[in-house]
């Protein structure tokens, strides 16, 4: 069951309101690596998560990741309180659709559960978590970098603290079940292929610890080992007529080199 | 510039063709977690990633997707090889959209690139990468479960071994970077509530070692700190008449609890 | 700020696992009617919204309906607690991405914010909101008479049920402000054609209180008073040499009717 | 059958080319409000709606949107039909996918017919269709309020004038079906709770006839009365490791296979 | 102005209603090669191209596309008359969305303009409607292959028949410009590598008359020409510390191949 | 098996960055006639050819297009490289996103699937090829006329060469199967209305050679031959009271026209 207290988790405070700014800040309401997709990333994984402390996790996680998708809308929404003293070229999205925040990034695009990774293995949502984390920094970091109101970057430089706490806790959790630095999870092992690196990009090749001894054994110069596939043998069009004897065809005329 | 030898990197070999099984497989050919999003997320990120050697790992593990990708391709060719032979009913999408692969997952849905997870920096980079592993190990796993041909079943142990491989070069390569059990990255430190852990999900609580002393502070009983927001100063509609009193309007009568 | 109870706001017992079912249930978990849709529509409407009591009473419904949200959820988790006894070809949307709910559909398509109707002016958004009842009613209304369990019959009767407590909540509010039944609203009155009905499909016309006297003024053979419009005077291709004088052109060769 | 008549509905006359405005424009030709979705929601109801006489008038409103659809593509083909004079970044979209009209909103996003609202039921659509009515009416108006060209305001003003003749035909016919004021619909009663409000969103509570008696029964602290979810019986990853025996695990106990 | 006659273009009368082939049908009514790209396509070229004559030709056929689009509808909705006798294992889409039809395709997604192709030239529009015919055809063929109803099969030839109708007329068109066998269009003359043919994909090379001289240059084993490409001078992340120097960063321990 | 040379195929200079303009090439690497979306076409077209030329043309036409897919992220990279001198305001997309390329259209719209167009029959593949080569040629010529550095332009000149090029390797192929100019392929006949052309737009009718004897027959004024089609004769909701009888309802009243 959900619960809303009307004041915020932390302070919301714009010094001056810039629709334009307003629009780079929908990237974290609306965006890809915005809070929308951490709440509900880590939220819909705790339905499936058997381990009772990383359902918890993921369930105070995700609470105050939608505590900060409220703190970004009002950011957006004080943001957008001057509208009528905007142009409508500086501003499009919002003199066209309405000031607020909207569930669209940036640049307009509506937010996708598409960009929600997630499913099957609790090793696998956490990376994933890791990885959201990753994403949602680095917005913060741009945003704070394209941001002149002091108001606006302190809370946004909340937000981008509370991304690397959650990171790290993602971390703990990988590491309580011994798979941060490991791999491998789930019950399928391996085959005798695991420690092979091929280099399939040519020319000025660099080697680093990604590709090194003994923990792999490099490829320089990979050959196919799968030989030739069959062609196809029952084509598409089931029920065509061989191509080029078809009605009205030319015939086809082609040599093989 | 790409080059293509018509030869598979590695075999593809199915005993029984069975088209229904082609669906499940483009999960992994023109799905989220599927070889075009791993071939397309490394390469483009390669493209602003400025340490030479781990770009050249970026170019030479999507290349290898790329070749897995075709892999891919080649058991859906064959599993769909005998379409003339299935009914409509199990295997619509192909008999509809034609055999043979397209970039649609196992539910029919067109991929697309908000599946991608990259930029602006290579740590975000590499984490979001380490996550892309083990998605596409997850759906290589289950799809072997549900897979009843072994020489499908082959393919597919290697093409979820291949992953394995990845997932330990990326960490090999964040841990050259100091990153693969550091939260932090980028130029901006966190501010001083970094290590708060917040109890926003209440009931059954369940600690661990990423909600523990000495990493993190944890806060029970969590109490709304950020005050009332102010209420929209500039409504949306700019030039509205007061709610309530817009031509027609019966007027309005509530009471304030 | 969000708050989360582990306990759920109302009881969810499945008597009889079925993934088959679970895949249904999604339609209301991650598709264009369901519980995400609702809760995110009245939620970022609350943002933009002057008049206090209208906005408490989105916010009250927003968070009902993430309440909501969780019950489907778990209606999901338990349809699939039992995958491993399911056929791949049942459930293969589970069987594939894994168990327990996610961001889609009941056809597996992912959730987008396209679903979600609002922005600019309250009674737009009141009138969407009523719209949306009516949706999410009338496929809960589907999914209980595709139901066999009575357990999670009896959960979504509930959820039914709040779907038109809601429902005469938004039409409550819409009447408050005297727009239930007005059509206006906002600042811009309508121009002299607004009582004109035009019979533009012709043939078994039938007619009705929605095009009569003396609200309405039926044209019965409406004709067109536009004119001709212009042609292209700038083609697209601002650079391109006349059509038919293209280089290797044939010229063109055409008479008018 | 459809027929097409080359003169316009009601006249077009653009006074001054701006292809900035018709970047704007967009919203109304293929945005989520815009003409082609009204037009295919009406008619595509048409299809399931037994009601002769409202079967008629959806065809009636979905012709005339048709016909409206076309007036802003005229309008977009004149505000375009100096693109060779307009500096790219003044609008890109017409500068890189060619002038007039495009099915994409102002943001350059693509129509989609998620956008749409309609399906199983007369009552059901015909409140998705206040709700279009409401949202296109909108964008007119922040249309007409961001426009310079008293040609094109005069267009606008005609097609927002419509949108509210068609909501006074939608909601006759809802009236007719005793269906305007009534929030229920459909064959399933509500349960007992239809009646109960929960305060679910605290602080600054202000109550109004959407939640007083004797229309409803206000709950001011509502209490979870749906229990402790079971947790998931049946991991995502049937064939993994137990996860599940890490509550508050710190360390790590299992092997690999 | 468009006009609509209740009477149909031409018949439509299904034998035996059969909700599952209902299913494959959407794909000609809101699939990627359905009716609906068709019209819309057609129809919106026709407000950027300039000659008269082609764009008479585009509006006359947008409009039978529509005609054909209510066909494909009514043949759905008849197939669907019967829901209330079909399992909801056999029909989902229908029992919970609703009969008759929807802009989804045969797999539930929803129609996107992403499928339209037009823009800034009447050569590569027409082009485009060829390409469009071609699919349209090849679904209808593998419908009539999968169709067991006769009624049904009348109607969906008849529907196959006009597009090789429109590909004809298209083809007229093009051929009217001289462009039906021309590959070059628009005002850029090819610059001096335009005969050559470069074998990237190696082994089993089959040559024809697409790589052959006169026309053509073969290019046996290709090499780069552009040389090495710059790495990138300014890192992504503009304001970052020079990767491994990051805080807390371990350092980096590389060698060069 | 894929392999790459980290050298370019034909050379890419920027002479003077600009991250602008690089947002108007995203239009050729994540749009929809960009070189992704050719590149995959023509790959995916290639499994399911039966034809062991055409198949390795495709194959070779791809790799190409995989080739300059990266010469234009290599302009992108170039054009964003002196960023951190670029104002948000005018390069919004990649300040927020990043440098270098994404997987987006000049609008910011993802990369989908939904662009390409394949399947079924190597000619409706070989149609769709030549009209993705228009659309891509003329989005070059749209950049090149963007276009203010001479490096680019140059670049730009050589991939709208290459189109031109592949274009004309696509109308040999068809043409070697007598399909370049015969509207008709696979395996059904047309029926007996394949000669008819329906001037269903009314009003400055311009006739041509498309719609002439003695290719077709012209109606100037068709007629319904349809008839009318059975009303819905099974409501969509199965179960629903009789329309206006429904609980509250007050009752229709409504006359016939």
């Amino acid at each position: 069951m959900f619960l809303h207290n009307k004041q915020l988790i932390q302070p919301v405070n714009v010094g001056k309101p810039d629709a334009r700014f307003g629009t780079y800040l929908l990237e974290q309401f609306g965006g890809a690596t915005g809070e929308l997709t951490a709440a509900l990333q880590y939220w819909v994984q705790s339905f499936h998560v058997e381990d009772a402390g990383i359902r918890d996790m993921l369930q105070d996680i995700a609470i105050e990741e939608f505590s900060h998708l409220e703190m970004v809308g009002k950011l957006i929404a004080q943001h957008t309180s001057k509208l009528d003293q905007t142009k409508v070229y500086d501003a499009p999205l919002f003199k066209i659709k309405g000031g607020g925040p909207h569930f669209l990034d940036s640049q307009g695009s509506c937010w996708t559960a598409a960009y929600i990774n997630e499913g099957g293995n609790v090793v696998r949502d956490l990376r994933a978590n890791v990885a959201a984390e990753a994403g949602a920094r680095q917005t913060y970091e741009a945003l704070i970098h394209a941001c002149e109101d002091e108001g606006t970057k302190k809370t946004l430089h909340h937000l981008l603290t509370r991304e690397i706490t959650h990171a790290r806790m993602f971390m703990k959790a990988l590491d309580s079940l011994g798979k941060l630095d490991d791999p491998f999870f789930g019950t399928i092992p391996p085959d005798d292929t695991v420690k092979l690196v091929f280099n399939l990009s040519k020319g000025e090749d660099v080697r680093g610890p990604w590709n090194e001894a003994p923990d792999f054994e490099y490829i320089a110069n990979p050959e196919p080992e799968g030989g030739m596939p069959p062609a196809p043998i029952n084509p598409d069009d089931e029920h065509a007529a061989p191509n080029g004897k078809a009605p009205g065809g030319k015939g086809k005329a082609r040599s093989h080199a």
